[in-house]
């Protein structure tokens, strides 16, 4: 597989017209070749309308075959051997483990979708079957199942070029759930994403689906992107990135003739509690771990620990050190962009001006380019709640610690909070009464909450919530990680007095699909 | 029990302090005692502190004690007896037969919900235990529960003075999740909304709730509701009504700082195909069947069928023939308010002055006020599909016939449709190849596919959809009827490595709710 620019519209491959992009390697900041030309609204058109031709039998496969056909994609990505890894390396600056770990997350997180579609549990059926001598009227025969809602828009994610990206959990959901995918590429990565979109184009041949089912296309500006949102036959959109991108495509999408939903993973800034006793019995163990979560893949993780929330006194104070002493010795780590370098310069700029914030430790200085180094700063619980920009993200390995006179405090500020993604807690059995007074208000606040860990790691499962209240999403009522984000491209059909011989497999009589149904209100298979 | 004239706000009642609102009887254009004062931006604020201040512990009320007082709603509604029953007709100009049927189906839901409530299953509890020795990382111990959004906003519906209002479909199902409830009352059924209301606060006293649970509020203008969707403790809005006053609020709602959901149910002209050997065979039965749920309660259901789709030929001019004679016998019926009727005459001016439409006939005609007069026109295919006006909703007991050259032209009828709450075939076995190329389209359009019925008539079950695309309502997702619309009111949270004692009771190792739950993928109880 050579890298050779193109655009990848159902099966054909499409050299873009409008203004190229061009990777670098951001450890160097050296251009990689070769050019991405940028799509036109005509191929997203073209792409859009062939995913729409592709929907009404795409839609209908049956499970096997849908599931088979994301293993296929997993199978087509590993394939794709080397090639990857070292491309994916040098458009990110991510470190070989790195991007391994992550394939091996993005494989497996395409196969978690096959078992998914596969169990059926997602198609959600019920039926009520018919009373016709019910009193005082007879009840008709009614059931229900999920159809996918049509096709979607994925945005590539800068920051997973593999798990976030082209084959990333929005495609694997969308594809999974029936919604044939159009892809914008990440302007970051268009290297790593044309071999990833080849690697699916080909999975989509070899399981003889309709070419709409997928399409990849590059854009330099916003343009594509816009045109996509805009799409009458674009149903749904995914994206992962900043707030102020998420937003306006919230506002593309609320102003179309047809409004459509718009699933997108914007900032976090995720607090971590430490609770008294915890404190006090392992400040420092949980220092060295907390600058491990900050530090790691310099900070880029939507997890990283932005705020540490903890009672001032000896207890912290020694926290502080430990932390500061870790954090001195941590090298700088090259951040995944210039664009992304110089807003968290920016960002760094704005804590280092603040007047009631203190510097507490720097990590170690580089001069080459794009370099993140690490910062750690401490403010009061009054500044904190009095100056909203303290609560803004910084992307990448800076934390604030917030000193707080009592476990009072911990609620308050908790309650100032805008929504996250996460909310940590370290914690020892004396502590959990006081947890107890600030679960409630974290509930409402974040996804997920977690106990004597860190954010960073986002276990693909079933159980996984990565998402939760604006701005750290736009749609508080779904995840983009685990496997019930598929319920994001589904919506309900109910058929009433269906002949069997037009009902869909999912819900005939015979249930040939042999899957959980809801009869009358009682658990069946 | 007396009407008052005064809003709820928790346990107190206020009188409303800005511009009155009366109910009129529509039948007689009387004036209703007493007056209800509108409420203000205080009270809106009142009412949404109080439902934040009661939201942490309602939602972790036992499903028992909330099901109990699902139930109790229930009982006090059905206590309020022969009052209720007079006021809502005299405020509605609906029968008596129709108010007590949908007083039973007001009942039966909030049953239904109390045993959503006791089985569990809506928590979508998930359980990924820890695996400790995974390779090359361990796996944390994952729980996923759904919690309620928080306080939500109800605009109760004119349509269903109960069933859609105050106690109705929205609040049900809200409350049910764990969300309190702010109504804004119909200012077509104040005193209606004033008892039911009552009512309510009346269930929350009996069943020591928190009395920011529920809240009723007037208002003349759009003030109120404006207000209940700005305000930040509100978080979520069910809504049954107009297309212009459910965009309306979508705006509203997707400009606040923190966006939140809107549930709008909006409009929907419900299209019947009438397949050509159902035609052929039940040509006859079927126009006086379509007659009959054209015009039950003057046409004023969301499910009216406002357009049927036929072939031409000597079936069809025998079907409007048939349609044509049952209707000119309709004696006119009361519309619900002044409003209603005028717009109901605006639409039906707007289809006898358009040049491709012809009348086939009309119900009879009354001098008494707001009497809806039932109408049948006809057009073809080709103008339909070039006049995008023959798609709006006529809100009342009119329907139009489009004549189509051949069964291909029904899908590109079909095909033409905006987003509909449902879509009806009548067919035979003969015609299943030919509903079996439409029903994709179906699928894609609406919310519920009936077959060999009328869509009128919405049951409140486990596998109800009444939703459907835009702009049928906001939000495709969702149903507003049957077990499923509580969905609309959760969303997931993770809880990671939580110890037992901190874990809420839905996902404790001992399940104690005794409910379903999905263990590593599994279905256990």
């Amino acid at each position: 597989m050579t890298i050779l620019g193109e655009m990848l519209i159902g099966s054909r491959t499409v050299k873009g017209t409008s203004k190229a992009i061009q990777a670098i390697n951001p450890a160097t900041n050296e251009n990689l070749e070769p050019l991405f030309g940028g799509g036109s609204k005509e191929d997203v058109d073209a792409a859009a309308e062939l995913a729409w031709a592709a929907f009404d039998s795409f839609r209908e496969t049956d499970p096997e075959t849908r599931a088979r056909f994301l293993e296929t994609c997993a199978d087509e990505i590993l394939a794709l051997g080397d090639e990857l890894v070292q491309r994916a390396m040098a458009e990110t600056g991510l470190p070989q483990a790195r991007i391994e770990g992550e394939r091996g997350r993005t494989m497996n997180q395409l196969r978690l979708f096959a078992s998914v579609v596969r169990s059926g549990n997602y198609l959600d059926v019920r039926i009520d079957p018919a009373m016709p001598e019910r009193q005082p009227l007879p009840r008709n025969d009614l059931r229900l199942r999920m159809i996918p809602l049509g096709p979607v828009a994925v945005f590539g994610a800068s920051n997973f070029p593999l798990a976030f990206s082209v084959a990333g959990g929005d495609t694997a959901s969308a594809l999974a759930a029936g919604c044939p995918v159009v892809v914008k590429a990440h302007s970051a990565h268009p290297g790593t994403s044309e071999l990833v979109g080849r690697a699916i184009q080909a999975a989509v041949a070899k399981c003889q689906l309709p070419e709409g089912v997928f399409s990849l296309l590059f854009g330099s500006g916003n343009e594509v992107g816009v045109e996509l949102v805009k799409h009458p036959r674009i149903k749904a959109v995914g994206f992962t990135g900043s707030r102020a991108g998420g937003t306006a495509l919230m506002e593309q999408a609320a102003k179309r003739p047809e409004p459509i939903p718009v699933y997108a993973e914007m900032c976090s800034i995720n607090p971590v509690f430490l609770m008294p006793q915890a404190l006090n019995a392992r400040g420092e163990a949980i220092a060295k771990g907390f600058v491990g979560s900050l530090t790691m893949g310099a900070g880029q993780f939507c997890t990283n620990p932005g705020l540490v929330i903890a009672q001032s006194g000896a207890e912290l104070d020694t926290f502080l050190e430990v932390a500061a002493a870790e954090l001195s010795k941590v090298a700088t780590q090259t951040m995944l962009t210039p664009g992304i370098f110089s807003a968290y310069c920016s960002g760094v700029d704005r804590l280092k001006g603040n007047a009631g914030v203190r510097e507490v430790a720097v990590g170690q200085g580089s001069d080459a380019p794009n370099q993140c180094r690490a910062g750690l700063y401490v403010t009061s619980a009054e500044a904190f709640i009095a100056d909203e920009s303290l609560g803004d993200e910084v992307f990448g390995s800076t934390s604030l610690v917030i000193e707080c006179k009592s476990v009072a405090d911990f609620v308050r500020v908790a309650e100032h909070l805008e929504g996250q993604l996460t909310a940590t807690l370290q914690l020892e059995d004396a502590d959990i009464e006081a947890a107890r007074a600030l679960l409630p208000v974290l509930e409402r606040k974040a996804g997920r909450i977690l106990c004597n860990g860190y954010p960073t790691g986002v276990e693909v499962c079933h159980a996984m919530v990565h998402g939760g209240p604006f701005p750290a999403t736009s749609d508080s009522r779904t995840t983009s990680v685990g496997s019930a984000a598929i319920n994001r491209f589904l919506r309900p059909v109910c058929y009433q007095d269906l002949p069997q011989a037009l009902l869909p497999e999912a819900i005939k009589d015979s249930n040939p699909l042999g899957i959980r149904r809801l009869v009358d209100g009682q658990d069946q298979r």
